[in-house]
């Protein structure tokens, strides 16, 4: 069993973010501490919090554990963070102020950085928030910066998406519109004391008046909050166990995983069957090599050489 | 061969659009068309728009058209909208405007949604300026929205990335630092004509500045430009080819997609085997089953199906 396992589970959080890493950093240990950890995880709730820049969401997330320590929640905080291909880190910005929270021992904050990996990042996330549903975090807040289809990804793996935005965005609404408005199930106009609020709730509305609604389905609401005064956020948190319950009441609280869980079974089914064919040990590998040489020199196209390489098989 | 390759091949935007739309739906007919296509592609210069919600991307675009044309230049452009997981299409939005060019033959606009697949945006993207640069354009721009992960995959599909800002952005560039400003090779302040110019272009100044520089590197500009007045588009225009120019001297923009395509070529493989060996048809492929529903029940990890499964090879 993997050692960092074993001690996460037993409580400590360096080791949870140690594990975190190894699964970051593709560590073969991480996969041994996920097997460990799996049958201890599946019961936390997941919540996104996602928004276009400006639109606060960090503040929000401070505030909302601050709430959920209240009422006797242990959180964990995922911070995702786009890579930086030059620092290969995570940028910290204004998520400092959640530094506040390191001495309290039922708060768990990681930033996620995705290394460069392609479509790694909503994978490393959803190990990470694993990591602390088996540590006994029980609710899970996942923050994710800008709008794009990582959003999408991560925002997908939440039970609850909370969609921030700034007010007096205008136009700009419709920007937003094309990423991650459909996949909202509560709204927020932060920084709700600044001009253009009403506006911005009216306009929300009147989007999701269009996105059309089946009885029995989920209405998201549009709230406001202020959450550099912590205004609002009581009612963010209850709205979001209300759209928990909704999830629970129609079954799809359970099993809300298994897409991922799937899809990550068939992505290792297929990095494992590739190693084992024409890994670095194989007879098949300098095939591999020399069909990578005179792809490098155009003289094959990818297509071609993947199937001149799987004919082996 | 593929009936659309041919036809794209000998002009037609609609068999163009075809074979794109035959590659997103993973179509086995659009792996065909890629193969009689490559030979023929490999010469464009791929031009990455990217920024912030309200940078007026798709305004800048469209002027860099204009430009661009009449310098007699063939333009493709593909807009890149995350997928609606409702609509499952992209959002037009305000590139409607775009439309102006669709009688010209020596432009091509097409926009690319991801419908879903993860990582598949990227990969998409890249086929599309594949079949665009074969067809005879050789100016190709990548317009995408918004800021994350799925931008930076994009983004490194270009030669050149250009990075568009609104003014007044104030502390928000910082949330736009942690995402793509790492991958601007020319930055651009659009709607110069607005308060806050001169501090938007001070600021990014000081954070290029920041970003440490070796002799003979490439020192990103910042422009300014008014999109809608098309000011300063063919300076923009300039430093771009002024970018290409500097690829070409230090040897890096020949290969420049090789990384993708190697990266192409192993998932293909890893598809391909996986279908193989686990496919419908293929005695394995109960057992994949087996491990599935042993997977929905949670009464196996997917890590320990993965072995499972990957020992019968």
């Amino acid at each position: 069993m993997s050692i960092y396992a074993e001690q996460a589970l037993a409580g400590s959080k360096l080791a949870g973010s140690r594990l975190i890493r190894q699964l970051e950093e593709g560590d073969p240990q991480g996969v041994l501490g996920m097997k460990a950890i799996y049958a201890h995880a599946g019961r936390a709730f997941i919540v996104g919090v996602t928004g276009p820049p400006g639109a606060g969401k960090s503040t929000l997330v401070d505030q909302m554990v601050v709430v959920l320590r209240v009422r006797g929640h242990r959180v964990g905080v995922l911070a995702v963070d786009p890579s930086s291909p030059f620092t290969g880190g995570a940028v910290l910005g204004d998520r400092i102020r959640m530094q506040r929270h390191a001495l309290d021992e039922g708060v768990f904050v990681r930033s996620m950085a995705t290394r460069g990996q392609l479509g790694g990042l909503a994978r490393t996330t959803r190990e990470a928030a694993l990591v602390l549903d088996a540590m006994g975090f029980d609710v899970i807040l996942i923050e994710t910066v800008g709008v794009g289809q990582d959003e999408v990804d991560v925002a997908e793996l939440a039970h609850t998406t909370v969609v921030a935005s700034p007010p007096g965005m205008g136009d700009d609404i419709q920007a937003m519109k094309s990423g991650i408005f459909e996949i909202g199930d509560v709204f927020v106009v932060n920084k709700a004391d600044h001009p253009g609020t009403d506006e911005a709730v009216a306009q929300l509305r009147g989007m999701l008046g269009m996105r059309g609604c089946a009885e029995g389905d989920w209405l998201p609401p549009v709230l406001r909050t202020i959450a550099s005064a912590g205004e609002g956020i009581a009612e963010l948190v209850d709205t979001c166990f209300a759209h928990r319950h909704h999830l629970s009441d129609s079954g799809l609280f359970a099993g809300h995983m298994f897409r991922w869980e799937l899809h990550v079974f068939k992505e290792l089914v297929k990095e494992m069957t590739f190693d084992k064919l024409f890994g670095t040990h194989n007879e098949n590998s300098r095939e591999l090599e020399l069909l990578v040489q005179k792809l490098k020199a155009r003289k094959i196209d990818p297509y071609s050489a993947a199937e001149s390489l799987v004919q082996r098989v």
